[in-house]
């Protein structure tokens, strides 16, 4: 338990020193907010997505009650090691990074590719995990529109930053929070997360991709998740839409779907207060 | 504004006086409960139901911080008048309480038939209701499986009420809680309201059956509705499915969609404190 002897309650996401410890033969770069005791929350990022691609109005807000800890993955920002191209070898990592701190129980949020890890690990670990937050995310076998929605983003050249298009609807309501959230991000000066290259971007597509692509008509994966599950999803959800999370609500033994509107692939950082209280009170009940 | 000026800090719907006033000829019975100021909230009733059918363990905590309204339609319970066979109608007489009581904004909570009478009000009504809770309900034109259901539940001679198999479902968690939630309807003795034989339940179903039965293809009733909304359904409602919700959160402009797991009509009663800390997040935000 030595990482988490050392208080950080007065640490944001904006001021907390990275750490890194040594697991599975990684290096993994880690910040960890909140008190010092209760179930951490443990945060599995979006594709492409570093430490600092966390808003600081979600992780702030949920850590003034638990301990929350962003980590890179294997390969990703300053963690050193290769990136998979495979959802399962990222849970590997990530439960190793788990098994590295000393936790023996966690609450996981993933949030789009980090939403696929945490199926796999919840499915795979049942003591490991007690509850589950799946945003933004699909299950086995799910839609997806990746490739498409990014290279639609990446044309857009007057945009301030790719994420504005890809996690924000055209409504200006959700434009205008766009930018907030990006500003957000831009606060953290000093000791700031690498940029991912394609070492990390293409392996992280494929393994979305091919988790998307691989049938799972009787659910298996779904099935074998027992935790209490938050599903959450916004309305118009262009890369993996609404229609992933609900059908995972139908699946899951039990799981709360929670949707909200006029929003996008970003909708955890657009309707943020909301999603925080849902979050609060699902991981309270 | 009379009536609001009678403050009821202490009173809950089981100590609440039952009140009484006029509106469009109609003598309607009914209880305030909560502060004397902030926007009221008025609950419509599911088909069947009367004043005393309400969960206290969500009126009341709801009544916290703002004042509740329960009451009886017209020709419902201690209401005088005919209960109308149509919802425009039930919206029309819902609207004359309101008025009579001196009410220019409202938020509403309408459960089951209440929610369609819920939808017709705020369609019609966009002044009058600020934001809009639809729990267990259906789109005009949706789904319902009303007869059906009350039929297998009026065939189950063992249970102590058909509300346990028609709001709840046949797990034992949430049988228990149906058993809990009857209990807390129990607890008051005196002043109770009045049982519903068929002058009410007959009209209220052609009522439920015709909204359904009446197609929308263009959802005109649904995308005349421009409040925030939050839907609320359970995973396994028999009555009003899930679908519905679901179909109602893509049709609104600005929806929230909350579904609970192993949960059925009663959904809202069952996950009570949990579907509190929903309304809350959401009349607040």
């Amino acid at each position: 338990m030595t990482a988490l002897d050392i208080t950080s309650e007065d640490a944001t996401l904006e001021t907390a020193p990275t750490r890194y410890i040594e697991g599975r033969g990684i290096r993994f770069a880690y910040r960890r907010l909140g008190p010092s005791t209760g179930t951490p929350l443990v945060l599995l990022q979006h594709f492409s997505g570093n430490i600092d691609a966390w808003d600081p109005a979600v992780v702030n807000v949920l850590a003034a009650d638990r301990p929350v800890i962003a980590f890179d993955n294997a390969g990703v920002g300053r963690s050193t090691g290769q990136t998979p191209d495979n959802v399962a070898a990222m849970a590997r990592d990530a439960v190793a990074f788990i098994n590295a701190l000393g936790i023996s129980e966690v609450d996981l949020l993933g949030f789009s590719l980090g939403g696929c890890v945490a199926q796999q690990i919840a499915a795979e670990h049942g003591r490991l995990v007690r509850k589950l937050i799946l945003v933004g995310t699909s299950p086995k076998g799910g839609e997806e529109h990746l490739l498409a929605v990014l290279q639609e983003a990446f044309s857009q050249t007057d945009a301030p930053d790719p994420r504005l298009p890809l996690f924000f609807t055209t409504s200006s309501a959700s434009r205008s929070s766009g930018l907030a959230f990006l500003k957000r991000t831009q606060v953290r000066k000093d000791d700031r997360d690498t940029d991912n290259g394609s070492a990390v971007t293409d392996p992280q597509a494929k393994a979305l991709i091919t988790w998307c692509a691989t049938p799972d008509p009787e659910h298996a994966m779904l099935r074998a998740i027992r935790q209490p599950t938050l599903v959450v999803s916004g309305s118009h959800d262009t890369m993996l839409p609404a229609n992933n999370a609900y059908a995972m609500f139908k699946e899951l033994s039990n799981a709360q779907l929670v949707l909200y509107p006029d929003s996008g692939h970003g909708a955890l950082f657009q309707h943020h207060e909301i999603f925080v209280s849902h979050v609060r009170t699902f991981l309270h009940a």
